[in-house]
Formats: C-alpha cells, sequence, structure tokens
C-alpha cells in the first residue's frame, strides 16, 4: 500500500526538477539571458553534462547482473508499437514514415536520464536506479540509434524523389537494360529498374550518413563507452579511479539541474505552450501517458514481470517525453510542433498523471 | 608530518578544478560554443549557481559558533594591506585608488568559493569546508562591499573631475561664501570650497550607486539572506526543509563545474595568458601568493591563531584570485588586464604554491 510518507517522497523528488525548470522559465522571461545564451547552456548540457551523466551511470552499472525479463518486457513494448505503426503506414493512405517515428517516439522513448533516475529513485528506492541506466543503455545504444536511421532514410527518400522529379530525362535515359517482359506485378520495368539503380547507391548512403549522424550524438558513444568500461572492468574487478570518477562528476552533477532550465527557457522562448493544435496534442498525450505504458503492462505480462519490476517498468513508461526526441524533430523538421508540445504538456501533465500509475500500482500489490 | 596518502588527496580535491577547466578551454578553442554561448554560461554561474551555492553555504552554517579568532586573523590581514596601500596612496606621487583596489584585490581576495572549499577539504578535512564558509560571509558581506564602494567612489571622482575640466566658469561662479581669511593649510579658499560644493552632494550620490551596485550583486544577497536565515534557524532550531533544499542544490552543485568551465572558455578566448606583461605579472603574483599568505601569518600570531586553524588561514589566502575581482576590474575597467593575468597565471601557479604552503605549514607541526 502506497503511504502518504511514500507519496511526499515522490513529490520531494519531482519538486527540485520543476524548481530548476521555473527557474529557467523566469530567468529567459525576465530577458536574464538572450536566445543564443540559452542555445550556450542547452549546447552544453546536450554535448558534455548528459553524456558523461550516461557514461558514469552505465561505466558503474554492472553489465552481468543486468535483468533480463526487466529489459525483455521494455524491448517487447518497443517492438510491438514499431510493428503496429510499421503494419499501419504499409497498409493505410495516411501512414508515412515521418507518422511512423514521431509516434513511436512518443509512445516509447520517455526521459529517463534527467527525469527518470531520480524520480523513481523516489518511488521505489535506489534499485530503480539501477534498472532506469539499463533501460538507458538500450536507449542510446539500439532506439536512438534506430531513430536516427529512420530519419536519416526519410531524408534520403526525399532527397531522391526530388531528385526523380527535377530530372525525369536522365533518370529514365541512364538505364539501357532491355527487359522484354512486364514485372511479376505489373508495374512498369523501366521505373521500377530505374528507381532500383538509384536508390541502391543510395541506400549506402543512407547507412553511412546515419553512422556519420549517430557517431556525433556524444549520449550515443558515452553510452557505447561506459557499456564497454563496464564489461571490462565487472569481468576483472578494476575500479574507476577516483581522481577520474571525480574529474567527471564535477560537470555531470550538472546535468539534472541544468537540463531542466533549459527546458524551462525553451519553453519561455516559445509563444504558445500548444503549437501543434489540440487534437494533435490530445493525440500526443494518449500515445505517451497511455499507449507507452498500457503496452507496457502488456509486454511485463507476457514476459512475467512481476512486483516492484512491473511498476518500476510501467511507470518509467509514463515519464515525460525525452527532450532529445525533440532535439532531432528539429534537426530533421519532422513534427517538431507535436514533439515541442509533448515536451511541455507532457511535464506539467506528467505530475498527477506518474502519480496515479503509482498509486494504482501501489494498490494492486 | 604530511604523509603522501594526504598529498595524494590534495591532489586529488584539486584535478576534478583543473579536469573542468581543461574542458572549457579544449571546447572553446574547438570552437564547440561561441563566445556569446560562453557568456550565457558564465551568467548562469555568476547569476544563478554560485549565489544559491554561497546561500546554502551560509544558511548551513552556525553563526553562533563561529571561530572569533580565525576571522580576527583573516580581518586584521586585510587591514593591515588595506591601511598599507592607503598610506602610500596618500604619501606616494604613484599611489592611486585605482592601485589600491587592484593591489588589495590581489593581496587578500582568493577564490574561496570555487576552489578554496573542495581544494581545504582535501588538505584539511570538513572542518575547514567551515572555515572556508565564515570566510566567505565576511568576504560577501564586507570586502566585495567596500571594494564596490571603493570602484564607485573613484568613478563619482573621475566623473567630477572631468565636468570641473569641461566647465571652469560656472565652477566658480556657482559659489558666493565670502571668506575674508586665507584656509589653515594656507590653500586657496575659494577653490576649496567650490570644490566641497560639488563633492558633497555627489558623496551621497556615490552612496547610492555602490548600495544600487551592491543590490545587484546576486552573491552579496545571497551572503546576507544566508547570514539572516542562519542566524534564526540556529537559534530556534529550524531545519531547512528537504524539498526546499533540495530544490537550491539541483542548480547550486553545477557552481563548481561550471565556474571552472567558464575559467577554462575565458582563458581560450584570450590571445595570451600574460596580458599585462612580465613586470606587473609578477608584482601580481607576489602580491597574491607572497604579502597575502605571509601577512595572514603575522596577523594569525598576531591574535594567537595556532594550529590547524593557522594552517587553513595561510593555505586558503595562497589560492589563486578570487574570478569575481577580475569581473569587477573589467566592469569598471581599471586594470583588467592585470586581474585577468592575475586570475590565469594564479590558477596555474597555485597547484605548486598552494602544496608547498600545505607541506611547510605541515612540517611545522
Amino acid at each position: 500500500m502506497i503511504t502518504w510518507s511514500s507519496l511526499y517522497h515522490v513529490v520531494e523528488a519531482m519538486m527540485p526538477l520543476y524548481a530548476a525548470m521555473a527557474l529557467g522559465y523566469a530567468s529567459v522571461r525576465k530577458k536574464a539571458f538572450t536566445p543564443e545564451q540559452c542555445v550556450g547552456i542547452n549546447h552544453f548540457v546536450a554535448l558534455l553534462a548528459v553524456p558523461l551523466l550516461i557514461f558514469r551511470m552505465i561505466s558503474s552499472n554492472n553489465p552481468y547482473t543486468m535483468n533480463i525479463r526487466f529489459l525483455a518486457a521494455d524491448t517487447l513494448q518497443k517492438v510491438i508499437i514499431l510493428a503496429a505503426l510499421a503494419a499501419w503506414a504499409r497498409f493505410s493512405n495516411n501512414g508515412s514514415i515521418a507518422w511512423v517515428i514521431t509516434l513511436f517516439s512518443l509512445a516509447t522513448l520517455p526521459n529517463t536520464v534527467l527525469m527518470g533516475v531520480p524520480v523513481l529513485r523516489g518511488m521505489y528506492g535506489p534499485m530503480s536506479e539501477n534498472l532506469m541506466v539499463q533501460i538507458v543503455v538500450l536507449q542510446f545504444v539500439v532506439w536512438y540509434v534506430l531513430v536516427v536511421f529512420l530519419f536519416e532514410y526519410m531524408a534520403a527518400q526525399n532527397a531522391f524523389m526530388e531528385q526523380q522529379q527535377m530530372s525525369p530525362p536522365q533518370a529514365n535515359g541512364s538505364h539501357s537494360v532491355d527487359i522484354p517482359a512486364v514485372n511479376a506485378d505489373g508495374s512498369d520495368p523501366d521505373v521500377s529498374i530505374a528507381q532500383e539503380e538509384t536508390i541502391r547507391p543510395s541506400g549506402m548512403l543512407i547507412l553511412v550518413m546515419a553512422v556519420k549522424k549517430i557517431l556525433k550524438i556524444p549520449s550515443t558513444y558515452a553510452s557505447l563507452l561506459g557499456l564497454f568500461w563496464s564489461l571490462i572492468a565487472f569481468r576483472f574487478g578494476i575500479k574507476m579511479p577516483a581522481i577520474i570518477d571525480n574529474s567527471l562528476s564535477i560537470i555531470s552533477v550538472s546535468a539534472i539541474g541544468l537540463g531542466m532550465f533549459s527546458v524551462g527557457a525553451f519553453m519561455a522562448q516559445r509563444k504558445k505552450f500548444i503549437t501543434c493544435g489540440y487534437y494533435l496534442a490530445v493525440l500526443a498525450m494518449v500515445m505517451r501517458f497511455l499507449i507507452g505504458p498500457i503496452v507496457m503492462l502488456v509486454s511485463s505480462f507476457a514476459v512475467g514481470l512481476q512486483g516492484v519490476f512491473l511498476n518500476v517498468g510501467v511507470v518509467q513508461a509514463a515519464l515525460p517525453l525525452a527532450v532529445l526526441s525533440f532535439v532531432y524533430a528539429e534537426e530533421y523538421n519532422v513534427h517538431p510542433d507535436i514533439m515541442s508540445t509533448g515536451v511541455i504538456v507532457g511535464i506539467f501533465i506528467s505530475v498527477p498523471l506518474t502519480i496515479l500509475y503509482y498509486v494504482l500500482l501501489g494498490l494492486e500489490r
């Protein structure tokens, strides 16, 4: 059963995050920081503070004692949602890769680093911090890599289609293969082959560009390096020297405060909180706070996850949207307004909703 | 006696500070941050992180158990140096308020908040952190207020002299007091009175402007508020609620890392480390690392300070120059090149020198 005291602990864990965010909001509204100065702070968070925090989190986590069942539930949730979205995109007229990425990010990528660790620690104690770290590993080593790959694939596809529209004579004239018969699906073989020829090299190009992009994401290689270090360190019983750990932590401790400050500053620079319209805002919230956690609950039952592990899994799935998802949406210009609304509104909605999930799951036990 | 292990602890305490600084230096050199973005980070440190750190430090310090003898030694050091500089300015042809402020800042205002607390804690354990907090209180409530007042006084004096030079007829014509005799010191009574009339109202103006400036310095009112809170809290046994303390600390923990990062970024933006010439650079280092600590040693003996308190007092007096001193020097354009050199060179020199003082004082015990 949930007691008032444990509920107070949750509020105690969430309050500092909102205080830092409010400070960022107020500072920008009072013109204490220019937009370019805010970019500097945000840049510091994304380039240095968060990657160092991720490295420290992952490098201090024993990879040989990871909870396979817990990670299986998390993976199953993401695979189910991705498969459903891919099927919808394939068979619906409205489907597109852009919407697959947007809805997948909304439903499955919560703010694990900045909000997940402190909030879950407040709810379920230090063991949940360790579980969050395990989700962070997969998030950065697998899922964000996939998201960036899809973004790059889409960008390449768009570039190809523009090229096709701009130069049809060259595209048709470039192939000289003589095929007497019509294709199996009855489509014009000429166009099909012409496209394949141009797509094939661009398939490699997409992969190269995606890898290049991923290597530019400090969080990703911080995860990989951290995982690499932890695999060696926990295998051979090596401890990180205090002098190195302290040198990393002097910067990484600023990640959560500065990250939330930056979210507040970002809000203050927008004219409206809801920039994508109410219909899409509601859709974003349903994906984030209903579909995501419910599919996580189903996945957890499917793999036989129980007790506090189940609770941690579902509650973390009901955290606000990861800020990084918005960053990519803006970089690739794919529904940035929806993602911005998802981050901002999500943060406000998450207080009652995360606590509601926490209470409901507590009642059930 | 100093052991190798205790020396390692000192290096362990200093290393993260230099790591953060090196990161700031490298980031700016690699063009990861624009100058305006660096201003944003520095602004965050000065406006929010450091004041919140100062407030937390001072509000958690029991003002009723402060070490009066220790503070007397610190105060005596500053009074001796100020009196000597004032006498030199009064009786020498080269003396000026500008040089009094510069040399006083160089000799008596070390980097207590960002470097003092972590380094001294590494050397003499947690009790020295408490002693540093007591020096921080005086530094912000008394000494920086004095420095800003002198800067404002000088600015007003310069403004008055410019006004005098630009409009001698009005200045002479404005007084109508008829004095028959010559002044006691034989000077022309006309000019003396004309000056006094203009200086008197500007005396009030200087005070008002200085107070206004001081109220704009977040560190100063963070100190006053912290002192106020601690006087009430420790009198009536009130504890800061964890929820408020955590909300303050989420930002304040970033102060030391971001502060040192900002110092490194500042270095990277300069063309040369020594901008004021070698003669003045040596003078600055002598004031900081020789005159300051020696006068502190003398003052400590004079008030009967002994043992570890004496050591803490002398070692903290040999810390690098406070970054805030440079900030003011630049704001009032009074020897900013000397202060910049003082901060940068001081930080590099301080590693061997602070450790040397630590070892020498350790041998003596």
